[in-house]
């Protein structure tokens, strides 16, 4: 069995088949010329002489267009320490990890729904505190206390016109990537079955906004990466798609759902209007590396070297290749935000495997290496590197009483890890120290010093320039009708556009729930044929994360022109076949109150027994590109 | 009993005694208008807006004209976060550890003997590294792994004239603070007696500098504090003062000597005539505060407070009053270097005991503000703290296998503090982990990122504008006769100047030993008679610690002036009372060979039979000046 020590390069070189030119690039840290000596004077220090210009250097003032969030989960400065010293040697340096020039510590305490501190956080409240900005309890996934959803990261981003992804080795709806795209009052709901009874509240038979998967759908991040697709095999239990797997609602809504990495190399586009749902393996990522567990007494036994773990290997994918995919799929004029998360450093910390969390914290290395090369090319993308909370992994001098392990390190020497904090078999805990956080690029000075978690989401937020009030995103919609006045039986069409910060629409005609469609680029389309009855309606958008409300009044007359009965597009779909009498005048600014029933029942409409059909319209339309000049400009506000 | 959760202020009000001005002053933090709640969104937030700004006004190009380094023993994130959870709440603030404003990582692995990375060091080793610049291994004081002593920052500071001083908790010979002003092989040799075994090298007897308290002696910083006052009841084995404690001896030498908190308020004056050696307690300082052990379960028992010692009250003294008496001393014109230990955080974690470690780390931040408050009104004054390693304890959700604590934080919130590294009754280990290093100031740019103990040593030096050469330091100096030609008989006096970089000399008359000087403010004075026999005789001074060597000829004839037998000044001394024929012309450089016995004989001169009489004076000398004048041109040349 190979081992970790010669095969870096090997490792390196795989990667290298999708990230050649970037690996390749020069780094950020100065290459020193000859090896130095680390007995000698001054042959230890890492700095290439006075710093000083150099940090002026990095601190940028202009705004960031993209945001790339690097988390390792668990990465305290004790794991990267273990893994440096294992895979770079104790005088090393991470290629990516440690050539951020920007860096502070920050405190990651979550609170109890009384909100009282909690010293020892989760994923989940560490998550919800950078992606919202608000501090809440363990378990909860971007809500706070009180359960009421809190505005994320990638949600603003996208609100703001951005281009948006979320990767992680994780399932995909494992808290660090769920905190992004979901709002739910526990970190299990990652579908449907486990929602109705561990999250009542959330689930779409009751009314919420459904679980993590189905929110993930709604919130249609442009690139969504990583592992959990068991879950997407569970049917939706109300709505649109009540019965059909998660797996099929999402090719219904237009997802490109990739499975292997043959499938993610041969994408092109990830858009709005092809989203791309990449999900790998049913749970989580196979670990790079593996090793001996710690066992007591373990650090007195032989010193292990770290094996590659062959099934991660045959998987062609790494983190890096990832976010390289992902970063290649998102760059555009307008920006991105892009969160990408190595979980099992966090895993493999719990199971006391120190060669585990090693192997995922070198894999996050690479992944970073891969960001700082394009935000340097790119000149406008902050990078920010830190974990959600540290572990329990130690270096000691001796055999501690509880687990341990003794490693061999890259350069010789016997490394011991120690596990204390939970018995042999048990879960090793997460601990509550502050912990690093690095960064490059605009706005990354906010991250020197002291902050707390929450700093991180107005750290970003602000670099972006982001509008973080969504309502006031899509208070701007409009609502325009094909034609003011049409004949009885006549096709039309119905677009909302500018709903910048809106998901999903619902319709109402009179107070008739119509059907609910998604928004595409801040539009939602609706097309099909006027009621057969002569006289005027009110047609009611709402938009479905706002609340923004859209009407506008359709005549039906058989003295309007004639128009031909619609068909359907062949890439649209009709989960709801309901109808809607169309017809009056042009948009009208939101603020009737009439309430919609977002998951509408089919079939025809009671108040006119007339046949109809509602297309939701997956093409692009102009109107979106409004919403991101609005964005633009917002963005240049900003005081320098 | 009181707890320390109400005391906190009148613990604050008692260090306003020696420190009220200071701490009145602003923080270097910004003042919150109203106590955010963490419940909302932003409200756990730290930073006030964009920071960038900020960050860019803290970095200061010009060089620095003082350095305080505070260190906090086995201080590392844990430890720092355990204390600021206990006394100032998870989303409070230390007024001095979190208010500087540049922040960073660094590595602190030692090597072995064999210069293999030893992953987890000891508080030698690493004091050694920002001390000298050169890492080492554990248990070496300030010299290589060969063995080989390597300058230290507070001797360079001093060759380069400026004022020095030395403060810890701890005994005063204790690794950290002996780092700065001694080299020993191992770190236990405290005094002569240990030295003579454990060190033998080092051992006067052998011909070594002697032991860590007796080289303290010879580097003669200016100011001095800490325990370990039991080690100078020992008496030296050889040298000037074989036979005399070491408490006299630093009499005889010109040391202040005070030994409680009221002799200390009393001096107004630490110079290199009248150094100042406050040894307080036999041992080290007695911890602030109380509380129980960790045990094992002990996180499930009812969560405790800590108390007051009234032992450490009783002394009057904390680490920010000694640390405002220190920078009131050691403030002058040219500048002065302070390194500052708060020793126990590290053996309170040693001894598992929470509160104890919180104590030393509330009473190292109120050091800390002193340090900053000073910095903050004189502009010139880099400002760094950091650790010399990690340590145990950890924060933790659950109680853990190991030894733990439960605490009432002073929000009210249940902490569990866990010590896995060592079974009950034994010693919890440090840890390997990189640290924290914080810095304000000039020069404190280059704390920022990831770097390495011993560029600690490199971002002092070169804040200052040190010249590290010592021996180019030393090799300006001249020697200077009162007379070139004197009678037999005559008085004389032999003057060395800018001897900058060396703290005592030997004097040899043709190839005759004739005794030891310490080198005040650059000088060694001789005074005494001139042989009676006529005749050219050379004479040499030689520098200790450079080995410049510095000749003059003496020619004594009858035909010489006559002058006045010398009478001992009344604050002088004779230790060893060696003579000096003296005469013949100026001053000339250094480069003969002669090789001079620093440990001379008493006695008269074997060569002339005739008795004469050796001061070494403690008068401030004008030559020193020179020197200094030298260094602030050296500094003024780096680049801005």
């Amino acid at each position: 069995m190979r081992t970790t020590q010669q095969p870096r390069t090997v490792v390196r070189a795989a990667l290298t088949l999708t990230t050649a030119a970037l690996l390749l690039g020069s780094t950020l840290a100065p290459a020193s010329a000859a090896e130095p000596d680390p007995t000698q004077n001054g042959g230890a220090a890492r700095n290439a002489g006075d710093m000083t210009d150099a940090l002026r250097a990095s601190i940028v003032d202009t705004p960031a267009k993209n945001v790339i969030l690097l988390i390792g989960d668990g990465m305290g400065d004790s794991e990267i320490t273990v893994a440096r010293n294992y895979a770079e040697g104790a005088g090393g340096r991470f290629a990516g990890l440690d050539a951020l020039p920007l860096t502070g510590q920050y405190t990651t305490y979550s609170l109890t729904k009384a909100g009282v501190p909690d010293y020892v956080p989760d994923s989940a409240a560490t998550g919800s505190a950078w992606s919202t900005g608000t501090k809440t309890y363990d378990n909860a996934i971007s809500v706070d206390i009180a359960g009421a959803p809190q505005a994320t990261l990638l949600e603003i981003a996208k609100a703001n016109g951005l281009k948006t992804g979320d990767v992680s080795t994780a399932e995909i709806q494992d808290a660090t990537p769920a905190v992004e795209v979901s709002h739910v009052t526990a970190r299990s709901c990652y579908g449907p079955v486990k929602t109705s009874t561990t999250c009542p509240t959330n689930a779409l038979e009751n009314g919420g906004a459904g679980s993590i998967s189905e929110q993930l759908l709604d919130v249609r991040p442009d690139v969504t990466l990583g592992g959990g697709a068991a879950t997407f095999n569970e049917t939706a239990k109300a709505g649109p798609w009540a019965g059909q797997s998660l797996f099929d609602q999402a090719a219904d809504r237009g997802y490109t759902v990739v499975r292997d990495a043959a499938g993610l190399d041969a994408l092109t586009v990830a858009d709005q209007s092809a989203p791309v749902l990449g999900l790998f393996t049913d749970g989580n990522f196979p670990v790079r590396w593996n090793g001996p567990t710690a066992t007591t007494g373990g650090g007195d036994l032989a010193p292990a070297q770290c094996t590659d773990n062959p099934g991660r290997l045959a998987s062609g994918l790494s983190l890096a290749s990832l976010t390289d995919k992902a970063i290649s799929l998102l760059d555009n004029e307008d920006g991105f935000f892009l969160q990408v998360e190595g979980a099992s450093i966090d895993k493999q910390d719990h199971s006391a495997n120190a060669c585990g969390q090693i192997g995922e914290t070198v894999d996050l290395d690479e992944a970073v290496q891969v960001a700082l090369d394009f935000a340097k090319k790119d000149g406008n993308t902050l990078v920010v590197v830190t974990a959600d909370h540290a572990h329990t992994s130690q270096i000691v001098d001796s055999t501690p009483p509880g687990l341990s392990v003794a490693l061999t390190t890259t350069e010789g020497g016997r490394m011991i890890v120690s596990y204390g904090t939970s018995a042999a078999g048990g879960s090793q805990q997460h601990t509550g120290t502050q912990l690093r956080i690095a960064g490059y690029g605009p706005g990354a000075a906010n991250v020197v010093g002291l902050t707390d978690q929450t700093d991180l989401f107005f750290t970003a937020a602000n670099s972006l320039g982001l509008t973080r009030d969504l309502p006031s995103l899509s208070s701007g919609a409009t609502l325009t009708l094909s034609q003011p006045v049409v004949a009885p039986g006549a096709a039309l069409t119905v677009t909302a556009s500018g709903l910048a910060a809106d998901w999903t629409t619902s319709a109402m005609l009179g107070s008739t729930a119509l059907g609910r469609a998604d928004v595409i680029d801040g539009a939602a389309t609706f097309t099909g044929t006027a009621p057969t009855t002569e006289g005027a309606q009110t047609i009611t958008l709402r938009g479905a994360q706002t609340g923004v409300e859209l009407t506008a009044t359709l005549t039906v007359s058989a003295d309007a022109p004639t128009s031909p009965p619609v068909t359907p597009a062949p890439d649209a779909s009709t989960p709801d076949g309901a109808g809607v009498g169309v017809g009056g005048t042009g948009p009208t600014g939101g603020g009737n109150s009439t309430g919609g029933g977002s998951a509408s029942s089919g079939g025809g409409l009671a108040t006119t027994g007339t046949e109809i059909t509602l297309v939701a319209m997956l093409a692009l339309t102009l109107a979106g590109a409004g919403t991101v000049i609005v964005r633009r400009s917002r963005r240049s506000l900003l005081p320098a």
